[in-house]
């Protein structure tokens, strides 16, 4: 037989399994499991109906256009359409800024090819989604880590990076941010502080890689609309690499998303995305365009912050009632996330087992960390159970931590005993 | 303003735009052109009463998976449904060596990042396919080009330009070969040779890429299906990657090719593709996986052989009316590609004004070259246009070319009287 490991690549040499896809292997071996583990969006909310007639009304066959292949910048009356989003959002984009993405997912792929070489550094928020840090890795440069404070990255933290990783003779070309309801922690960065990286960005002449797929879905009882500004929006000197999706607000099945770029960057990103897969879906663009042309979209969006905002709550009353003061988490005040840190003495990875046993899965927080590591955090996503799973999911969390609590004791008595 | 310039990774800075796409931009442009240039399936073929009984079934929303991410190997029915036309082409494949792309563009990006290091060497036919060019190229890997023969790749000039390669320490891991209709030539690798690439892939511990995306495509008064046997069908030692696809068969605007790998490769291809787009279309999969369950694939596939088989005729028969002695292909048996040398004298990159200018357009040679060039040669897509435009696109090409021809003769005339 061949031997195929001397094939691999460097790249591919280093390349590992994400943590929360691994979990969607573990759920599908499972019967009764609440998983709080993949950030999926609630199916019940998707407007299938909408989606039903607009594709009926597509696939007519009157536009060969919707099966066929296409430019690969995407769907021009699609394009159109996400530059009045972003004009909403405060951004004004030319076209030639834009590129339809098949997901974010493609976006932070390509974005990883085109500005970074093996070895380049790329600061990240720790913790960070494991999407991003995957696409990063793969393309070998050096990530690191930059702590978060309430309101988002810690600006001395990260000044104080930079400067060590100059003085080291390190290349820093990106800092990339999920300024709203940040994956995994739920974190949402200040007004002024995204002033100032936009402002520290520029002094230290680097990009700003700006992650925003959850910005529509903010909780009325805590956040509005000028809360989740774009930092995008304030950029006047095309230090700003901004990406968004229609994956949590219509569907992830369709895979369209959007990158907007300086128009340099978009150009390479284009042709980057000629050899990754020539286009994005024909139907799927043209569905999720009529989604917007139809008003499905503007119809969604408050029903969704409704729906999203009451299973934080839920959540967030079942853990005081479950686990009270053994736990803590900063409040979501959007998204789909609420990162819980348990008592110092708890390894999420390692009480994964025990959650299982008890029929409950999350992602543990190591996951999303690249030099330093938190092991006794882990992520819940509240976005697709129903709240009554929600709170049967809690209440087994917290008859797992406690049973790992309870384990962990006794397993460091009888060393003290010893001692 | 940013200087972004300064920001493109290495394999940026060599990235180039696809000729095919940008011939794209011209067509958009233009008014009334018969393209050549795209190898675009027919829509007229495409089953689209099918396709909207499907999707009105599955956007029924009685599966909430239709419209939810999933796992990045694919929808497991469309995987065994996958390994079902597999076994049809003679190919054992279990799951674990198969994988969902999107595309075979997607395919063929991840194999060249998952084996390739900058500098590492692919050999390929010349010409070859442009969109594999380009996801090598965008890897940084050196491609290096091997003549072809009436019936496919030079087997001597193959095991010389290893040799010189080795000699100079090059390091040879992949052959890239399309032995079914070859994209741009149309040419298919005669069966002795396969097996005789088969075994020199194994002496030289080289693994093979067999793109076969025309495979169902041969046309029945030329070829059967005993002449398209995969090479993979021979493949008892884990030598060959092959990867195939729906888009000539059911449509490319559903973005669902696949991939099979031995297991240990297809293991990496998983995960360079979570960090590519996570996961294919939700729907699109569904939906090409409910055409091959009705029965639709099955039923499509004669009529698309006599559909295209037509097109070539009217080719060949409007080329040979057209400009009988001064150009020459190599009959077409299968696919959607006739490949044109024109008289030496005449550059098809240096003619694209005129023959716009005519009303017609192609994809000059060179765009399927690496390190040798053939000037006076196209590729002509029969695919896509009616056979009325044929014949009259074909009217208008031997119009540009005689006034190409005479206005060369007339370049010539007065330089040789100087001389």
């Amino acid at each position: 037989m061949t031997r195929h490991d001397q094939f691999f690549s460097r790249a591919a040499e280093q390349m590992k399994e994400s943590a929360i896809r691994r979990m969607g292997s573990v759920m599908a071996g499972s019967r009764d499991i609440v998983s709080f583990a993949p950030g999926y969006p609630a199916p019940e909310t998707f407007p299938w109906t909408d989606f039903r007639d607009i594709a009926a009304d597509l696939l007519g066959g009157k536009d060969p256009g919707v099966l066929q292949y296409g430019p690969t910048r995407g769907y021009r009356p699609l394009l159109d359409a996400i530059g009045g989003i972003m004009a909403h959002r405060g951004i004004a984009c030319a076209t030639e800024e834009l590129l339809v993405t098949t997901g974010s997912q493609q976006g932070l792929d390509l974005v990883a090819r085109v500005l970074l070489n093996p070895g380049d550094v790329i600061l990240v928020e720790l913790p960070s989604y494991t999407g991003a840090l995957t696409a990063f890795r793969n393309v070998q440069a050096r990530i690191v880590g930059v702590p978060q404070e309430g309101d988002g990255v810690d600006l001395a933290a990260l000044d104080a990076t930079y400067e060590r990783l100059h003085r080291e003779g390190q290349r820093i070309k990106l800092l990339y941010v999920v300024p709203n309801f940040q994956n995994p922690t739920g974190l949402l960065i200040g007004l002024p502080k995204r002033q100032r990286l936009l402002e520290w960005a520029g002094r230290r002449d680097v990009l700003l890689v700006e992650d925003d797929p959850y910005r529509e879905l903010y909780f009325e009882d805590s956040a509005t609309e000028t809360d989740v500004r774009p930092i995008k929006a304030d950029d006047r000197d095309g230090r700003v690499i901004y990406l968004s999706s229609f994956s949590k607000t219509l569907s992830p099945g369709f895979r369209v998303a959007w990158v907007a770029a300086p128009a340099p960057i978009a150009a390479k990103l284009e042709i980057a995305k000629q050899s990754e897969d020539l286009l994005t879906g024909s139907l799927d663009q043209r569905v999720v365009y009529e989604a917007c042309r139809r008003g499905v979209l503007d119809r969604q969006l408050p029903l969704l912050r409704r729906h999203y905002q009451h299973k934080r709550t839920v959540m967030e009353q079942a853990l005081t009632r479950a686990l009270g003061d053994t736990v803590s988490w900063p409040p979501p005040k959007g998204g789909f996330f609420l990162w819980l840190t348990l008592p110092p003495a708890i390894d999420a990875d390692a009480m994964i087992p025990r959650a299982i046993e008890h029929g409950v899965i999350y992602v543990a927080g190591e996951a999303f960390f690249v030099d330093r590591q938190e092991g006794n955090t882990m992520r819940l996503s509240f976005s697709a159970p129903t709240p009554e799973r929600i709170e049967e999911g809690v209440s087994r969390l917290g008859a797992a931590l406690r049973a790992e609590m309870s384990a962990s004791v006794q397993m460091k008595a009888p060393r003290a005993s010893r001692s």
